[in-house]
């Protein structure tokens, strides 16, 4: 199951473990009861998420494989509740693959936050120039990028020219508190465009395996 | 899956999560390729392990549920990167089965952790002594634990006098690098006998689900 | 700098690092800019706290010592976040001290915690006859933990009479962030009334050393 | 105090808590002792260390400033037990610095790291060339940045084409601890030249605020 995002990105889903009663399973340990239900246990569910008993969301989790650009990872690495294994290009030549926003995207500006905005409205025909800025600087970068590979230059070194629009890839792992703690501060109007899609991306595939926990978290976004 | 510990303890296995395959193709990702099969993988898999490059051991994990007493409870929940759901006799009032070691196990002492080790060796005549009077201590905090809650004393309070011999149940989480650090101080000469006992039932169970990562932890524990 | 609490317990601050200003200088590292002075930076302080953007305030933090019954290290060792360094009755006879509530405390049940409370309304009667018992049932356990010592036992198992209402003695270090996660749920209504009263006395030291973030935490709690 | 780092970096101490003697009482908690003075204390501050009692270094630590390029940043990061506060180009336009390695350091190509190395041995002449072309690169990036910023593209946007070999800037909180795990893998001969010098500074800060501590991560790396 993988979910496409940006230009050239994705959100894949590796693996769950725990489900929705298991949720519940745990959380019953403190007074040695088990499973009894939806019929009883939906409102538990609702409870101990409501309350922030968050701890029964520990034991359930995802792990996810994501490609997207390196300024997303970095705001994504931010979250130091997950375990993270990437590509490395140290290692290996990062692909010529860089991401180009839309001119509508580029015209949008910062949306709700302020301090993120540009510096005066951009007309569509300078927002035009910008892609195509860009698209041509990424071929020069990368190009820098060959030449310096192919003379010698070590690849941890020839890197240096790369931007930080360049994708790459990573496998991240959480377990489900920490996946909401994700989603409320990056599925978020004040988080940048970009890492809100591939927050997007993670809520669908944590609702298709724990739809009643996600729907929680729908009603009410909290870490 | 459940192994039976002391006399009244266990440590069963509720889910687990990846693989050592699954290990592998996370290292992979730093240099973008997948699980090659074991023919060349078995080597990777022990380099990563052997220089403790760790990561890639969290895209896989275990959770158990174990009861113990709450002595051993006390030593585990010093592993902060587990999560915990515990029994609490705040709201429950916990059952009375309480950890009555065998003569053989109190004269065998601190084992080869001096600073635990008894003021001097002891008889046993003295080790039965202590075994008998540790049970009829037991009754005598149980009948007072059931007279408090039978006269309205909150339970949160009438546990104060429940020994820390008692048994507890809660069920705990961990991706792989954790357990194998759990078991790297907890599987050890220097650890307490009856936390020892533990560690080995949760090493059985990881073996069974991980075969060649546990296998090169015992060639070489460690965190 | 020393609060006491309950009948045997304290809280002493140990040390503190960081001020009310040294988190806005951190905070200002996202715009290049430091401390302006709190005619300005007032505002910036609460704005961060008020929404959550918590990570300035890892920059500062305190470490205490504290002396308090096993059942309430119990329940504080469930924070994660924090580092501790306790006494160990492996190694060391854990000295004759035992938390005894008083009677009014005993009579006001759990608080507003229902599932705490007692089966039904105590008379003071029964409570006095709880503390009273629960006394004599401390000098027993003390009295076996003796023999036990005495005749050669290993402290490691003497210990298993020991009861939960005993007290031990730890240093917790943690930064500001994670001491007001502490407090969010420790100096909280439904926490147990024990472990509230030694919330209160790290929230005094921790108001000493940094009055202006205490002073937003008391306005809004949140972890 | 601070020390110069590659051609436009620097780490700055901003605070240190703890000393190696708090540590030893730290340790000493477990047998309720204090402090003995370092004719008896040396030897324990080292059985600890020597013996991965790593708890009592978590009670002391130290906070730092640094300036380096985001692609040292990105490794910095993955170092998820400490406390971060970057600079962000959201927020705030990048000031144009860039590293320029040495013709010297291109030329000592992936040292000890085989996966890091070039793909063939690199001549003087095609160093300086790699050299000189990255200068012309980063300007070619600051141009294309500032007429974007100008234009009024979104600031969030117009880093976009930013190189990893950018320059920015933050402040990071380990305790001790975690701070020699840092040291032990970055300072360390496959770390990449340009981190490894960061951690040599950032061993010098720690080794003057915890001279004994310090000695013995030098005689024995570990995390």
């Amino acid at each position: 199951m993988s979910i496409q995002v940006l230009d050239h990105g994705y959100v894949k889903l590796i693996e769950c473990y725990g489900t929705d009663s298991r949720i519940i399973e745990a959380a019953r340990m403190s007074t040695d009861k088990g499973f009894q239900g939806w019929d009883t246990d939906a409102k538990l569910l609702a409870y101990l998420y409501n309350n922030k008993h968050m701890t029964p969301f520990e034991m359930a989790g995802c792990i996810f494989e994501i490609k997207a650009p390196i300024f997303v990872f970095r705001e994504w690495h931010r979250h130091r509740t997950q375990s993270y294994n990437e590509m490395s290009a140290r290692y290996v030549p990062l692909p010529n693959e860089n991401y180009i926003p839309t001119v509508a995207r580029v015209m949008a500006a910062g949306g709700t936050n302020k301090q993120a905005q540009g510096s005066k409205e951009i007309s569509s025909f300078e927002a035009q120039l910008f892609v195509d800025r860009l698209a041509s600087d990424y071929d020069c970068a990368e190009d820098s990028y060959q030449k310096a590979i192919t003379t010698g230059v070590p690849k941890e070194l020839a890197r240096l020219i790369l931007p930080v629009g360049r994708y790459s890839k990573m496998r991240a792992a959480a377990n489900l508190r920490n996946w909401f703690a994700f989603l409320t501060l990056r599925d978020a109007p004040n988080a940048q465009w970009e890492i809100q899609q591939y927050a997007k991306a993670v809520g669908k595939l944590v609702e298709q395996n724990f739809p009643r926990s996600y729907a929680l978290f729908q009603e009410m976004p909290h870490g």
